[in-house]
């Protein structure tokens, strides 16, 4: 292991965190708050990632367990620095608080356990909305895009780092890709915050709905989430934002560079859209009754399906109050989640598909064990070894699932609350699917053990499990 | 396909059910009870098997999709026959119920529709409890048993039917192992029949609820179950006898041939015994509170503990008042189910572990990825062939988890009712962990679409899921 490389990009990540932490500073400035909690944090990660860079690397390659460590040990460091505002200002008191609401932030999960949003700082609260956009895309992914780093070596920071099955190069060079993803990724949030502007939002609320939009976060100013700002257009905007983040990046780049065909052709995007229309169809049957009319059950079903498969968690109305099916929809769009290369969570369509396709050519070859299926996909033939990732993915999130339930099941909560709980966390969504911890109910109500166990459990979901659990193996720290 | 030969067998299989009939038309005639239900389905089965056997087969030879074909339609159809006896008495009046409740005795699950046990007729209700034990060891086993069939192809239908990763043949010949086996299990149910009897039950209850363990069923001729019996003794008999009939039958033939060694370092059984003791203590330390005292706790820990891996379902308490992490150690336990070549059901330990070895395996082959990394289980490499059938069972077995919680929402029932019916039918356990669906609890309570699809359920759960698949896949009925 080259720890002097690791070091380097770990102090490096630290002096990303304190510049980003500026724009927080300076929105606590405009609305003349005390910021000496971002002064004190941002001097202390300077410093620390200073300390992080003195040691001069021999070599500046790295291995695959190199990328895994420093991404798995990145994103929990990022998490506990983030953390100290909210500690220093007393708007989050306790730190296992903080650590939650923050890697909650990074993780553009979006489950909170603050109950008095109303009585933040304004600075602590951009703070809180701006991790999603941090998050969303990837702090290391971001350093890439900034900083002339060693070209195919950090291929295995980029493969830890982004979601999907397998990460596909758009250009040659990995500094380059990064920086292509950053640019779509920086012109939609600002999109759609133009466009929330347009319905009324104020500059400071139309920015950070983007940014928590953008990471598919979940987070609000407002305490009634977008429901709160009692706006069709808005909630329309914020719809249509989540799905289009909910998307493989990959095929904007490829629209920008004008082979729309490929993406017309994309199964991942055909079937991303088929399950939309299915579900906001199902669901606006089911809610019609409760809703009166059906022009209002097809908005609710909308904004649900698109917070859901996005793993946003922004909330208009309750749906823990809609019917069980319904709820069961919604429990199934949680365990979906975004495309691959988007920056939503989840096991992933594209993952689902590489499930359903293999599974489906085992049972064919069951049948006729002569014969011969090949899983295909875009047209091209999935390798095995990406089938056989995609079935192991399946098999840890399940076993991770069902740990962190009983992990909650400790506090004493039904087994709704606790599944879903886990469900929530593991799939960076945010609202759970009982009142308890549904749109309308916050984490709060978990013991401190529960709140660093699901803090954990948002991270994993986020990283796609593997960075994490690496650093629990012994082999990775051996010689 | 060998369509006269399939024919056939399903005949030999309408038989065989013909002549198992009996049994309960002798016990119905003991109890001097009308007995003419029987006599018409067993004329009804003789008549249809005879008709199916007409068909003159060209070549007794069999392949794989002829084998699951076999079991597939082959367990509908005793399910559909085994149903008439209820129906034709009365006792269970719609057809639906009847075959709900007759596929729930045959796949060893244990799920009940019936609320007035005492009302039925005593031939019935032998039945009723019969079919474990006619499912536990399955019927096609049976007829490889009694009668001589082509060697080597019958292969094909074993594998179908024995529950577990892979079929350990015990001698090189099929007929010779598939009597083996019954040999044990009959000599099993008998030790229990006997030590039941000691207890103070009557021949017709211990000789029942014998069978009903034997196959790890679950129904009882008494409202209450086992605990309707009041004694620690049969609590203790039919506790040790769930475990006993939850293990690799593979190991009572090594017992039995001296090879006990083989069988103190098995590792699965290990894992089984190391599972049930750290569950007892658990779900022990949980309850006392309930219970009052240490010892009534632990009674009720052990009882439930082997009830639930074994999937047995058998009921004394109703665990559904127990607190949340109780309930939850329970369901992993309805997970997790019995060994490999046992009664149980479930996902099965063998096939656990071996998820558990190859996921570790590739989590340190990610992190060293030159290095080579194999799965073993008692010493031996496991196949990669059967590490990607765990894994493909693993995915089916969630999708179809999912599925059925899905179609049992429809009844407009809580996620845990949904969750846990699903589960408890796809296991082939009895009673869920909501108090609707629990101990005290009954299927009834859902509606016939519903009923339909749990009774797939547990067919579906019973044959290790491929050969009901393979019904529904056009491939398979393709020249």
């Amino acid at each position: 292991m080259n720890y002097r490389m690791i070091s380097r990009v770990l102090g490096l990540i630290l002096l990303a965190m304190a510049a980003l932490m500026l724009l927080p500073l300076i929105a606590g400035l405009c609305f003349h708050e005390r910021v000496t909690n971002f002064i004190i944090t941002i001097a202390a990660a300077a410093a620390l990632g200073g300390l992080l860079m003195l040691p001069k690397p021999r070599s500046r390659s790295l291995v695959a367990r190199d990328g895994f460590v420093i991404v798995g040990f990145g994103w929990i460091l990022i998490s506990v620095i983030g953390a100290l505002p909210f500690v220093l200002s007393g708007s989050i008191p306790h730190f296992y608080d903080a650590f939650f609401e923050t890697a909650s932030g990074l993780s553009t999960t979006g489950a909170s356990v603050v109950t008095d949003i109303p009585a933040m700082p304004r600075g602590d609260l951009f703070w809180r909305l701006f991790t999603h956009w941090i998050g969303g895309m990837g702090v290391l992914v971001f350093l890439m895009a900034v900083l002339p780093m060693s070209g195919e070596h950090s291929m295995h920071i980029m493969r830890a780092e982004v979601p999907g099955p397998s990460v596909g190069k758009l250009v040659p060079r990995v500094r380059k890709t990064a920086m292509t993803l950053y640019m779509i990724y920086i012109a939609l949030t600002l999109a759609e915050a133009f466009f929330l502007r347009l319905g009324g939002m104020s500059f400071y609320d139309a920015l950070l709905h983007a940014c928590a939009t953008a990471g598919t976060g979940g987070f609000s100013t407002n305490p009634a989430s977008i429901g709160g700002f009692n706006s069709l257009y808005i909630e329309i905007v914020v719809t249509v934002f989540m799905l289009l983040f909910g998307i493989n990046f990959n095929l904007y780049f490829l629209l920008l560079i004008g082979r729309w065909r490929e993406v017309a052709k994309n199964e991942e995007l055909h079937w991303f859209l088929g399950i939309v229309l299915g579900s906001v169809l199902l669901l606006a049957a089911g809610i019609t009754k409760i809703y009166g009319s059906f022009g209002t059950a097809l908005r609710h079903a909308f904004f649900n399906t698109a917070t859901l498969i996005s793993t946003t968690g922004f909330g208009t109305v309750d749906f823990t109050d809609w019917p069980e099916y319904c709820k069961w929809i919604l429990i199934l769009l949680m365990f979906c989640g975004g495309c691959a290369g988007s920056t939503g969570g989840g096991i992933k369509l594209s993952r689902l598909m590489i499930l359903g396709k293999a599974s489906a050519a085992e049972l064919k070859q069951m049948v006729r064990p002569r014969s011969v299926v090949r899983v295909q996909m875009d047209g091209k033939r999935v390798e095995t070894g990406t089938v056989r990732a995609a079935y192991l993915f399946l098999a840890v999130y399940m076993f991770l699932l069902l740990f962190f339930a009983v992990v909650v099941s400790f506090d004493g909560f039904d087994v709704a609350t606790c599944f879903t709980a886990s469900l929530s966390c593991l799939s960076n969504i945010g609202p759970g699917m009982t009142k308890l911890i549904g749109p309308a109910g916050s984490f709060a109500v978990f013991s401190p053990r529960t709140k660093v166990f699901l803090t954990f459990a948002m991270l994993l979901g986020r990283l796609e499990i593997y960075p994490i659990l690496v650093l629990l193996i012994p082999r990775t720290w051996k010689r």
